[in-house]
């Protein structure tokens, strides 16, 4: 298919341009492929405002008749901005809402604009990604005598959501594996994402034992945990469902690993908003709650109540920090899991990284933490991203739980102002690039779609881009101090604030607040080179 | 009357003292005149814990029978903080709840500790405050062409609650002024607070006019309003009552300036909480709220919007904003009262002159401006800082109009942290300060009593104290920068938080965003040091 296809009115001159906090811009405006292109009239080239829209970040459109022929336009894009076009012309007007209606919600991964994507100074011969488990398990080498590197996954057959390789216990072989994941949702067998250096225990994940109304049995998957904690005196299962849930997961084919099978685990129910429906719409009230113009301080309080996003953040914040008391303070080995084990499972165990493992906490290590635990551990971007807070579409597989993750890292980072060495600019960047962006380290649902759709080859990797010399200066903390212990997040609801940096970023309040950072930020930059020199 | 018939037991040892955060320490406890002393029994003297606490900052006790013969003393304080002591034998235990409730209630001015206080580094001879209406008059030499220094008021019978010195209009003499303010509520007649030098615009403020149900009529006061615009088109008298309270105060004599009388004066009305009763409520409400120690967010967010707070300082905000507005933006001056003229009128002034005058936002001028407009404008501290959000004694005058002028300072500092020169740790010293001090100038309730009381001549001035070189490094804020211009808080709800530095002081969260805060500023100075050298 052409892009052509889709654009009956390629350019509009005499278009009206209207963003929030600037005077209205008269211009022309012009639709390709992948973007909206619009530049005003100044004669002066250097002072011409041109705007360049990722068509893809749109997530919702709105027509309107205008005063006499014209019409007006909406776009509810995907990083909470709302942009508004007069165009002259009703059938221009129709026409261009058509082409940003079709191009805009592509589904087919090699059309869109990563693959077109080309900057001069990065090449598609450069290194794609940060963190493999291959480069995890040769970095660790504590792990080396128990535990191996398997590829029984190395054609996707057993786990599809699975990258090629993952981390095992040396105890169990891979034909071991393959029997057990037959044994538990996806295929998504229990592997290890952390080891703790400090005692040794580790941090698995996967997703829900299928043992099903019968109470079936998996040996293997037995024998698996069992080797887990082998001398040690017990392990924890973190379930984040409610024991409740858990149970009746079991009338349809899930279930929950039982005292009798698994004796020496002692599981841990944590109920968290496993329905990617409730937290999509947490999300779209929270934004309407934030974009209310009146003044009432009630209503605001109340709409933000009713909400529930900073709920979710406290379940999500206190289950994580449970999670790294077991293996921290308690001294024991943890799996984490709920129903799929691709969206809270992986929430958690990050969130507890970041807790416990200072080297998790730079902004390389950051970024090897997302790659891992996200990218290539197999969360469903392209169905959980595909609409923001604006879309009517009806939500299928939409969930911002990578939003979710964002907001938590971003309370981390509010309460640890020091110990986390990258800026809420790179917390920013990510929340914006998850849902639209020219890189393709979101795109697809997992490691096998993107092998197939050939990501590595024909994009480039965002978190490469982040690090480059010019790019990085944005992203890290000048206030960072390594800190080797773990930091321990407050999560009294008085202590979790609304991440007004992203919610409230397109009101004239965030502007101030963001203009003052920045000038704080440079000072502090500077005193920093001052004191190193 | 001496204290030691208040004290039955003077010292008892073998105390538990129990303070948040703190592991629990044994020891004797002391009780003298004004203090509460608790020394533990470490041998080793450089490592012995000492407590001292000003018996006037409690706010509340509670005794408590505890296992044996043992009691608890419960000791919440006006600064919020809670003390526990168990204390060995019953009649000892209520021996020393009976001193510390007698002696932490005196009611005699000359009995308290700011008559006693003497430290080593500040003399008796040392100058007392930082501004008059005779400073402020003489500063500012564009005033003196229609303007005057009136000391009609120099034995306090015009009006009990002003200082002997007043900013009027050269067109009305002292005669004039005696007659009106017969006419307005507690003889708070129409004086000028605030010059704008760059239009020429004033901001007075008063009390409201007792026109009552006849609505009488003062030629004085047409003339004296009539003077402050002379020159102008017309004048805006903002009224913090709703328009129907204000007619109502008709019923008990009170009122407002008539369209008809005052014909070159536009009436706003914006109603704050007046009644001193509901915004006391209001600051319990949100204490208990920030105490509550369970986990969960929706009772939070709903404690949080019930408790009202954050309305107050909201309505205050745009109130202070309209009033800057009316003189910056518009290029008119203004009138601001509501019915006593001692608080809402002083709040709404203050805040304006802030957001309008740069000279106000440094640590020497932000002091000045708290002497004249507070401590001088006879805002009675006594009455309204007699108890804070603990006591369970009935209210009457008590209202925490100053802590809400704090934390609308402490908003307008988060959204300006390079405008004000001065730290958040000030507005924190000030808001314990005012409930109880070692210092003078928050006793009393207007210039006459402090005259009365030989306050000046037998006390310490806290804001000379702050300004000294070991106070002053920790008052001011290394990032300030002088703006010339105003500086216009947003008062969307969205953009209002809570002052968690004072609200959730002794919260674990606060000690981490404390010591963070500590850290950071000690870097920016670092940075000035070298940058200015």
């Amino acid at each position: 298919m052409e892009f052509s296809e889709h654009i009956k009115t390629a350019n509009v001159e005499d278009v009206v341009l209207r963003l929030p906090f600037q005077p209205p811009a008269r211009g022309t405006l012009c639709i390709t492929g992948h973007h909206l292109l619009f530049s005003d009239r100044e004669a002066d080239c250097c002072r011409r405002r041109q705007v360049l829209l990722l068509l893809r970040n749109i997530d919702a459109i709105e027509k309107r008749t205008g005063s006499g022929s014209s019409g007006t336009i909406t776009l509810k894009c995907k990083d909470l901005s709302v942009i508004q076009l007069d165009v002259p012309g009703m059938e221009q007007c129709l026409n261009i809402a058509h082409s940003i209606e079709a191009l805009s919600s592509l589904e087919c991964v090699s059309e869109m604009y990563p693959f077109f994507f080309r900057p001069k100074d990065l090449s598609l011969q450069d290194q794609w990604g940060l963190s493999t488990p291959e480069k995890h398990y040769a970095e660790t080498k504590e792990l080396h005598e128990r535990w191996r590197l398997s590829d029984v996954n190395r054609d996707y057959s057993v786990c599809p959501s699975y990258p090629p390789a993952v981390i095992v216990p040396r105890a169990i072989d891979d034909d071991a594996l393959v029997k057990l994941a037959k044994f538990r949702h996806g295929g998504r067998f229990p592997v290890l994402c952390y080891y703790h250096r400090t005692n040794g225990m580790v941090v698995m994940r996967s997703s829900q034992p299928l043992t099903g109304a019968n109470r079936k049995r998996c040996r293997e998957d037995e024998l698996l945990l069992q080797a887990v904690i082998d001398g040690s005196d017990k392990g924890y299962i973190i379930d984040t469902r409610s024991r409740q849930q858990s149970q009746q997961a079991r009338v349809t084919g899930g279930g929950f690993e039982s005292k009798a099978n698994y004796d020496r685990w002692k599981r841990l129910h944590r109920q968290m908003e496993s329905r990617g429906k409730a937290l999509q719409e947490s999300l779209i009230k929270l934004v309407e709650a934030c974009s209310d113009q009146s003044h009432n301080m009630d209503r605001w309080l109340s709409k933000l109540e009713n909400a529930k996003w900073l709920s979710h953040v406290q379940t999500a914040l206190s289950t994580a920090g449970l999670l790294a008391e077991c293996v921290e303070r308690d001294g024991h080995s943890v799996l984490v899991h709920g129903s799929e084990g691709t969206d809270s499972s992986l929430l958690i165990s990050t969130l507890a990284q970041l807790i416990m493992d200072p080297c998790c906490r730079t902004l390389e290590g950051f970024l090897a933490l997302l790659e891992r635990e996200w990218v290539q551990a197999g969360h469903p971007f392209q169905q959980r991203c595909a609409h923001s807070a604006h879309s009517h579409a009806r939500l299928q597989q939409e969930a911002p739980v990578f939003l979710l993750l964002l907001d938590c890292v971003w309370q981390l980072w509010k309460q640890f102002p020091l110990a986390l060495g990258f800026s809420e600019a790179l917390l920013l960047r990510l929340a914006t690039e998850a849902y639209a962006s020219d890189y393709g380290t979101f795109l697809c649902n997992s490691d096998q779609e993107r092998c197939i759709a050939g990501v590595k080859g024909n994009t480039h990797c965002l978190f490469q881009a982040l690090l480059r010399p010019g790019e990085r200066e944005h992203y890290f903390n000048p206030l960072y101090e390594r800190m080797e212990l773990a930091i321990w997040p407050s999560v009294h609801p008085q202590s979790l604030q609304l991440w007004e940096g992203f919610f409230l970023r397109w009101t004239q309040h965030a502007r101030q607040l963001e203009e003052n950072q920045r000038e704080i930020r440079s000072m502090v930059i500077e005193w920093s080179k001052l004191t190193a020199s």
